[in-house]
């Protein structure tokens, strides 16, 4: 009977368990710009990236005929992405399927091995209670339609060739499984991130986007407090802003807003800060707050430099490998 | 922490598990001839087979410059094969890698959701512990190698693209890693099945191979003795024989042969006795033994009907879906 032994083997425990970090969203979100900057600054031996659009069910071709889009889970092979983040999850080698968008085709899987840190971006991956299970940290970015509407028109007209009149299209096409599907995984995240111009100020062009975090108490975030006291960061003009919400159901939480105004000295204040809560030697990677080959933002670095202590600390919880 | 929650996810006793046959044998021993009989007999909607071919690390091109042969298990993703027999042995579906024969490359996964009957092919599929623990009967293909390389000049030339002198130079290439990563599954193989003509006799042209099985007992077989008592089999002009032999570690072993020239009623009559033992109407399907449109071997009916009985006989045993 092959029970036993399938029960030890499935669950040897004695592998390192990587940490695993989900960022979900909408498509064009700024999901792969977020997770870009970590995986740069871990380095590839010990942070991979995974796309869960891999996980699509049908290719380009195949989804013209179908009566749903690429959000609805039936679209998706969900159960075997969930089957994939257990296995990662618990230090096992997945062969890993691959979606090519510049050609709507499925091309060859790829055999992924754990390393230390993996990230996960897709529009399903906190879908399900077992997929939820595997993460150690989950964010959902959740930018104001209009800008993410921009993104999408930008990017698959250049990178996917799409026409923007199709694009504009199928974002209508998608807006009722957007709100079924992709936005209620905004309720299991960790942390919400909004990236956003301010209303009512001029800045001038070239401002990055603000950032406005949902810090949710569902995991232990740095103590920006004892930074950012809020006595101080009360007056409107403050690039940086820490305040106690309640949540939609209630729940307080803490909003960090980071304004795309914010000075780099401002910047680098708050930084050191939450560096300094990992006891980890050196400071902050350049590469977080990369959007551009020479542009940078500061709301996104500190975004980055938070979601960067979580890994950490994930990975000092659990004792080195 | 997600270890209680995946724990109970991936160990999920409650979904039926499919009784699994393993047909192992090296390129060529005539492994998708002895499984199609079976699928095409219990139907598609109740037996899946599985090429282990399709769990190749490297394609046509990238093998051209590598030290090693198929036949290597670093040039297979035994690790993820292992895995995915271990899914499926606990009812889960897996999205399965596809490697196409005809073109050499790797082309778009399957979803495969487990059937009551899985039957994998390949040149692996004892090799690891693990493996071997997901299969509730297990089969060695062991011709002898002069068959074999006919068969396979014969099919690599035809369905694979390939000309005759590289067959030639690729079995000569292959005879070390045979030696040392094939023939050594023969020994975790409940049932080993040998074709050959049989020496010494001068059947007419078309006459089909003779088959030994050695039939461990690592599995309780049906009680061929009844119908092939000793004293009537050991007569050498009898086209089937039943015999005690020693195994190579002197285990006491049944040995079956069957003769290529055994009669349709001699055949007929073993098949019933088989049939027989297994509580099921009707009797044993047409598909069994058919090696052309219009050729049937009685050697290969017997071996397929007796796989057919433990698959059978193992679903009983564990209780209806």
């Amino acid at each position: 009977m092959p029970d036993k032994s399938l029960r030890l083997a499935l669950l040897d425990q004695a592998r390192p368990r990587p940490v695993m970090l989900a960022i979900a969203g909408d498509s064009a979100a700024g999901k792969t710009t977020l997770t870009r900057g970590l995986t740069e600054a871990l380095g590839p031996d010990r942070c991979l990236s995974i796309c869960a659009d891999d996980y699509h069910r049908y290719d380009r071709e195949e989804r013209r005929d179908l009566p749903f889009t690429p959000l609805h889970p039936d679209c998706n092979h969900i159960d075997i992405l969930e089957q994939h983040l257990q296995l990662l999850a618990l230090g096992r080698p997945i062969l890993k399927p691959n979606y090519d968008h510049a050609t709507g085709t499925f091309t060859r899987p790829t055999y992924v091995e754990p390393t230390e840190f993996i990230v996960v971006e897709g529009l399903h991956p906190l879908a399900t209670k077992l997929s939820r299970a595997c993460f150690d940290v989950t964010v959902f970015l959740d930018p104001p339609e209009a800008i993410r509407h921009q993104w999408k028109i930008e990017r698959d007209c250049t990178k996917r060739g799409y026409e923007r009149d199709q694009v504009t299209a199928e974002l209508e096409r998608r807006e009722p499984e957007s709100a079924a599907y992709i936005r209620p995984q905004r309720r299991w995240a960790d942390i919400v991130a909004r990236f956003a111009p301010i209303s009512g100020r001029d800045d001038p062009p070239g401002t990055p986007l603000s950032a406005e975090l949902l810090l949710r108490p569902t995991i232990q975030h740095p103590s920006l407090a004892d930074v950012l006291p809020e006595d101080r960061t009360d007056t409107a003009d403050s690039a940086m802003h820490l305040k106690i919400i309640r949540d939609a159901d209630g729940t307080p939480t803490d909003c960090l807003h980071v304004h795309g105004h914010a000075s780099d000295e401002e910047a680098r204040q708050l930084e050191k800060a939450i560096w300094a809560e990992l006891d980890v030697p050196g400071g902050p990677p350049d590469s977080l707050g990369r959007i551009g080959p020479d542009q940078r933002s500061e709301p996104l670095a500190i975004t980055q430099l938070i979601l960067l202590f979580h890994l950490l600390a994930a990975r000092a919880g659990r004792g080195t490998p």
